[in-house]
């Protein structure tokens, strides 16, 4: 199902990150990042707000604000609790979502569709996600220091925020694809990319389908966390089932580090992955005139520990956002 | 921040319960109730998931549909575990959400907006909770045995699916204000009263400014899930800070057991108790003529096991739906 918007803009951007994401390919184009895991706090679940917080105080400084209509926010953490301490010191209405790391775009659909239908006028998107936190939760402490196999991927560090309004910006929030729920009965933990890739394919196809629209009419086509291995099992699956071929396309998790050299295994993982790489390079390419138009896919896999204890296998969920370079500007 | 809807209308809901809700004065509203905790599943996660996706078919099949346009769905579990299980089965755009025991009301908010701006023609919109999937989850395995202070609330055991649409019915989403993150400070994972009522008064106070509306205009006034003490603590509360007299109002934790007979402390809670109630007895009341304007609160303890081992207090939140009974039929 795709909803088209009107009048929604995305007015400003802000990133905070880890070390990792720091030392990466686009190290640089991130507002603000930390040398070590904890950021001045104590626990690294404090650790991950904090970045959540800066995140959106960044976002409102940017913007000339000092607050927004609505905050639509999620992340990996049990309970959503990044977001609901976000919440609480930002003070203002908040919906809590969670889709995994298909959050960040579900934020902006379900944000863009209240602007587009003028029941707010701004409203703040954003999602977090931190490695120590994700592997502890999901996984094995990371000080554990557990051997992973070279499909797994690595939960990216840091907070993101979008500030979205019915003012003028030089980037539209065109339309949004709301997912459905896909699951080819993997219940391996650690091929998330494998899991996440069929549910990126639907939501292309759909996508394509509602808007009557051909593959090539995006500049660039770029999924949240699907990591080196998912994104060729995307490619495949596409060419498979439906003929496409996915030529401009890249993979947020595959951008964010260099997998040569950072031990990273198959790429970045986890809900700031997407934002991470589309709010720093991708918008910046757009506002330079190099991307017109780019449909941005964040990828979840809704995996539970407990239900993979009990031998049930990982849904996944991709929803969609395109996003257009506005021309009233250009 | 209150949303007015225009067209926007229950046209059927479904409950169904665990053996502690059918025992209880509400028991002969429900549509199918269960005389043990596993019907039928072999884990407490899939019987909940069971519960949901009962509550689903049963609410397509009276309102003789086979979909809906959208799926919005939360649950006590950690991921929305339930929720994402019975989203896969429906096969139809999913978005998951997460604010506790207020995800009932957000759930409806979200969908009530998108149905008033006319994106979607109808929603199914459910929520869950199982007794033994969230006392392990959040406190002691219930087969622990651990003693509970009389404050404490008795998480609710039930699937509750609401189908949304712009066609006319007898009771209309009339209007939702989203709620505001609040947090006095409390650290005690057994008094969840006391963490919610204050979000409550903050978000009963905000609709009626919002609305510019008296107390009095609500026949019945209900919050989710704040039993029995937590109650008292909104009527002193809404007393004090903003002299309102809270008289034609109770508590769905309250309304769901008998508290004298049943061995549930200070009443139910979990995010299905409030439609438990509303969705069964309420709605009836309305069908009959009995109450015609009905303000919903759910009340959402944000509450994260994580956190409060590192002694950070719950924060708390708190959605309203406001429904009435439409003028057209009566």
């Amino acid at each position: 199902m795709t909803f088209k918007f009107k009048n929604v803009f995305i007015n400003d951007v802000a990133t905070v990150t880890g070390p990792f994401e720091k030392k990466g390919p686009l190290g640089k184009y991130f507002d603000k990042s930390y040398n070590d895991f904890y950021f001045g706090e104590k626990t690294f679940e404090k650790a991950e707000t904090k970045l959540l917080q800066e995140s959106i105080d960044l976002v409102l400084h940017k913007t000339k604000r000092d607050r927004a209509d609505l905050f639509v926010s999620g992340d990996l953490l049990n309970q959503d609790v990044s977001s609901n301490l976000a919440a609480l010191n930002l003070g203002i209405p908040y919906l809590g979502i969670y889709n995994a790391c298909a959050t960040s775009m579900e934020g902006l659909i379900i944000a863009s569709s209240l602007i587009d239908s003028k029941k707010i006028n701004s409203a703040i998107c954003s999602v977090s996600s931190h490695n120590c936190t994700a592997e502890r939760q999901f996984r094995y402490p990371v000080e554990y220091g557990g051997p992973k196999p070279k499909v797994a991927t690595f939960t990216a560090t840091g907070g993101a925020s979008a500030l979205l309004s019915n003012n003028l910006g030089k980037v539209k929030i065109e339309s949004g694809t709301i997912g459905k729920v896909v699951d080819l009965g993997i219940t391996d933990v650690y091929n998330m990319g494998a899991v996440m890739a069929p549910a990126a394919a639907d939501t292309i196809y759909t996508h394509l389908k509602d808007t009557k629209r051909k593959i090539n009419y995006y500049d660039l086509i770029v999924t949240g966390d699907l990591g080196i291995y998912g994104k060729k099992i995307l490619q495949d699956y596409m060419k498979e089932q439906f003929d496409i071929e996915l030529t401009k396309y890249n993979d947020c998790g595959v951008m964010l580090y260099d997998l040569k050299d950072q031990e990273v295994y198959a790429g970045g993982s986890g809900p700031v992955c997407c934002p991470l790489v589309t709010y720093s390079v991708i918008l910046k390419r757009m506002m330079e005139g190099e991307l017109k138009r780019v449909l941005v896919l964040s990828t979840g896999a809704l995996h539970s520990p407990t239900l993979v204890n009990q031998k049930i296998s990982i849904p996944a969920i991709c929803h969609a956002v395109s996003l257009e370079v506005t021309n009233d500007i250009l």
